[in-house]
């Protein structure tokens, strides 16, 4: 199997899943239980989140921990904008966020909040310059997206960071769901005060995500309840799948000094074969994120392709997997600019720490014939 | 050990931890991705769900699943109150609910709701007439736990369900997290329309919860985003833990034909055995469910017992977990109408499917012991 669907999800790394198991048998009273079994699954938890902390370079109770990349970017959105409403109810986004991003901003419409949805060049891309402009007297949020999960490019994060420090009513929210391991991001940056991350992405397991939350920082919370996670985010904690997370992070971040390397290079023979090809357009930018590479192939039907691919034991994806059963055409190369004929044929190959040079190879070699094949079929 | 804090939590299957394992490595892909492996784990999904559906006597359709009962408690009532607020503002709940009721009703009262919180009897009950009495023109919501989490008082919930159908304004919610396995609840019951469940307190893993929703209820979201879920919990789901929590149910419910009669045994001699001792007050209607039994015995300091019951491998707790640090009063006793002496001393001792007769005698004779050397050392 040659898994290179790893944006949408990743396979998780055995040590997290032995993590779970061990933490799940022998630690599985409550953390808030006053008793001696108690006591010991605080004191993991609190150590996982100084683990954590540690490796993002952040305070302990600067995290909190949710249910994955969606509920972190809700409670980032909804919960500075429902908290700080009194300031103003203005706030700025791109046009190729993920979902959870758009679809969170467009609920707050409802309740009188007004959304600037800031466009991208053809690469994808938003600059420091169409931010500044677009912050008003009542703008309280800025949300943005450190890498596109479609396409892999990287927003110009703390330039963007820089510009929002100089508003004191403003606070920056950074989804950093497909930047975290591949591209690194200086979390305390002083204009950053919210950054989402989600565990299944990194070899993680579903189910379990984090916000950062700078201290100071107030918000209102998504849910309320028993007091857990300082009251922000209550709920009976899921210590095994949180210290699964942060092992995932720390493994992550291990590998990540040689293994960046090794897929930018894997990325870039994937792009050098295939922008060879005269049917396929290269949709992702040069300077993008090591793990996506974003093509277009136009006339070919992406199921259909995603299909042959399967069959040979290759998986890639068409768009993003969230969005991936509504329509054909792709969201965000639309926003991009591009026409029709490369959005509705977009294709999706997105890289892990565990891709080989081999498997790589193989791909290409393997998306070329298939599309001979599928040419063959279609008479051409 | 003798671990009888089984409603703060429980300690998982051995299956559910298996199939978690075996899930998380051998589907892993996102379900919502189009290829073949993604086709695989959407299957899965949906045999979870219709096992689920057919265990709980209800429509595949009617279930959602969350991060935990806290979780299922916020969407049914924010999502009802949100969704329906402009048939009016008005909800009813009880003075005696789990924290993640009474803080998702008092967080709705900042936003113009208004919130009757009816008081109960000696023994934590409500009536169905002082329900009936409290609705208005403007109601929309009632939501009564079906199983206090402290003292096991068992709701008239047939009664208030029946109450409610007559008003067709009006959606009825269940918290039925401390009754799941315990205390049959029938969930198709017409004027039931919301209901919510938790997998920890079944031998589930934490972090997985469900909420019932009836065909044709409509609720506001409290996180948007991919689509997942019928738009009403997105987010990536955690496929393996729901496969858990639906093997935990499965296996609950084949236990439950026999155990529940058990435990109730069980329940029966602990009631016995302490109410023979003059220093200790049974709280617990005798009505109540059967693996809930709470005591008071005043002038003992409840941390003090309890840490010294962990010296001797025996967990039992003070009231709920996730009021246990806030301060030593139990609002459940206070709310019940108790005096200080007994809701400032009060224990929980809450029973599991397996809880052995010979681990209660031992709990039984080792608890007045320690009352006894506590005695000694303060002088009495
Ligand atoms: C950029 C981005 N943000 C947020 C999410 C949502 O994360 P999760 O799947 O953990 O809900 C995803 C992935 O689906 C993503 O790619
Ligand atoms: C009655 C009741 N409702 C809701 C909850 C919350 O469930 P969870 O711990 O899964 O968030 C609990 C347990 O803590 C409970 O006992």
């Amino acid at each position: 199997m040659i898994y290179l669907d790893n944006s949408a999800t990743t396979s998780p790394y055995k040590e997290v899943l032995d993590s779970f198991y061990k933490v799940s048998q022998g630690f599985f009273a409550n953390p808030s239980s006053i008793h001696y079994l108690g006591g010991e699954v605080e004191q993991l938890l609190t150590k996982a989140k100084e683990q954590a902390a540690s490796l993002l370079n952040v305070l302990p109770k600067e995290l909190i921990f949710t249910s994955g990349g969606t509920e972190s970017n809700n409670l980032a959105i909804k919960g500075i904008a429902l908290q700080h409403q009194n300031r103003g109810k203005h706030i700025i986004t791109t046009q190729i966020e993920h979902p959870s991003v758009l679809e969170a901003c467009r609920s707050l419409e409802q309740f009188g909040f007004d959304v600037t949805y800031l466009s991208v060049d053809i690469e994808g891309k938003v600059s420091p310059e169409q931010v500044k402009a677009a912050i008003r007297e009542d703008t309280i949020l800025i949300s943005i997206m450190h890498v596109n999960n479609e396409i892999g490019t990287i927003q110009p994060i703390e330039e963007i960071a820089a510009i929002s420090q100089q508003y004191p009513k403003l606070f920056f929210h950074v989804d950093h769901v497909q930047g975290l391991g591949k591209v690194p991001l200086h979390l305390a940056h002083e204009g950053i005060d919210l950054c989402s991350m989600s565990s299944h992405k990194i070899h993680g397991l579903k189910g379990t995500g984090l916000l950062y939350i700078k201290r100071g920082t107030s918000l209102y919370p998504l849910v309320h309840g028993g007091g857990q996670q300082e009251e922000i985010r209550p709920g009976t904690e899921n210590v095994s799948g949180i210290v699964a997370m942060v092992k995932a992070l720390r493994l992550t971040f291990d590998n990540q000094k040689n293994k960046i390397d090794e897929i930018s290079k894997l990325s870039r023979s994937i792009r050098e074969c295939l922008a060879a090809d005269s049917r396929i357009y290269i949709n992702s930018p040069k300077t993008g994120a090591p793990h996506i590479i974003n093509i277009s192939v136009p006339g070919y039907k992406p199921e259909v392709v995603i299909h042959a691919l399967g069959k040979k034991d290759i998986f890639i994806s068409t768009k993003s997997a969230c969005s991936s059963k509504h329509s054909d055409e792709s969201a965000v190369l639309a926003a991009c600019g591009l026409e029709q004929s490369r959005t509705m044929h977009g294709f999706r190959i997105s890289l892990s720490f565990y891709n080989t040079e081999e498997e790589i190879n193989q791909f290409c070699r393997t998306f070329l014939e298939v599309l001979d094949e599928l040419s063959d079929v279609m008479g051409r």
